[in-house]
């Protein structure tokens, strides 16, 4: 990840709040639990794209896998926290997209990181490429830098 | 739930070690969390009787729910704490089973409870009479009391 | 439990979506997901009536440990399903307090159930009588039968 | 991270088997419960090092918090699924120390990962030096290279 996105450079944010049962012995979320977050935030994003996930994919015989996080841990969420989940997709591959997440407290920045997303046949495991609609729904929301649009992965 | 199961009434007991993740900021194990250490030991106590599940069941076109969970929470476990979830089927209906949990550190009683599962077609969810290879692996496992191997539920 | 109870009888209901991490392989909500959900609407609960949890409490060096939930599954709650956690208190005890649950989705019953908390001395765990102030804010909001008002547990 | 480490780079390898209610409606473990097993695994590397997590830790008043997680699912685990986690340090810096995670089914490469912890003061959060006598414990199970060992970070 290059440069620290702010919290308005998501167009789309989730609002959530911390639960007891998400908080450890420390008194702060346990690690695991942002990916609980992040995905509930990925599902938001494609409900704000109007995409219902993950059956409008499945009508094609698809759907995504993750095949890679990364979470760095800026400051601790804690019990009863109404934090906000950025998402916004950073790349569109052939078969791959790569979503940016920022999770807020106010405008404290909590967690960032980046979560990847393939495509594939949930059978055969083997990649497929993202279909034009999807393509279109996330240019139309996003603003995606040229050299992206572009990309193959 | 009658008097008390004994440690020694558990024919059948899994140990498990308490994860951090599991942990609440109270520093002990969050109330839902004992159903995941139940339904752990279901699993390890079907293992124990020969059944694989749910592919055995799934054979019959067929699968277990749970229709009623209770558990009564005497004392507390704590992270690295090493338990043991005792299973044992109390009573054999037409089509449910009842369980008795009763989970341990050392000879100090956790937690107790009961969970009641029915054997039903996954899609129309109505209920399946279990099947004698079924009933007769619990009885060859559990002594139960004659008038409970009679009972119709 | 007695007669279940209807969705216009919680003066106090909490919207959640289905979380994708809290489903099964078998398509519904784990069984042990839902004392996440309750968990949540007692939180919610004490919320609607002023009460900062656990930090009021903690005041007076005390907090609530559930001693017993008790679940049943009328029917599943699936993943993205919109659902409503309602919470009420059916019985204030010594040092005990009551919670009646009921989950539905619109007008289906998915879960009802019963918690009871009981309030105690974080270390030594012996229980503590309920404080007036808490009293009143439940009987200010709920209307609890007058038998249940005057007894002791 | 560098070239894939293969089973037998790990000297510790905890055994665990997957629960039902960590599998999700894909039929696959979550992606944020490899989290979990990364926690239990880093636990028990502790113990096979002498080490009580977090109790010896909190006798200097410190406490690890995770700072960074990175983990790539090669393949999925599925139900009843028996794992190996493996952990092993692959950095000491000054106040933060890098662990390699690997999970295996058998022989086969399920994921791989990277977890960096830093120790810290838990009320201040600033971070605290690595004590010598946990140096000395890493280096004495592990055979990390040179360069690593003089490296601060």
């Amino acid at each position: 990840m290059k440069a620290l996105l702010q919290r308005s450079d998501f167009r789309h944010l989730h609002p959530l709040r911390v639960r007891w049962a998400e908080v450890d012995p420390q008194g702060i979320v346990f690690n695991g639990n942002y990916l609980t977050y992040a995905d509930v935030g990925i599902t938001e994003y494609f409900r704000a794209l109007g995409i219902a996930f993950p059956t409008d994919l499945a009508r094609d015989g698809t759907d995504f896998f993750a095949v890679r996080t990364l979470l760095e841990y800026l400051a601790p969420a804690r019990f009863d926290d109404e934090i906000a989940v950025g998402i916004r997709v950073s790349r569109l591959g052939r078969s791959s997209m790569t979503f940016s997440l920022g999770i807020w407290r106010g405008d404290s920045a909590l967690t960032s990181g980046e979560i990847v997303y393939v495509l594939a046949d949930p059978l055969s495991r083997s990649s497929r490429a993202l279909p034009d609609w999807l393509r279109a729904k996330v240019r139309g929301f996003e603003v995606l830098p040229p050299a992206e649009q572009a990309s193959q992965g």
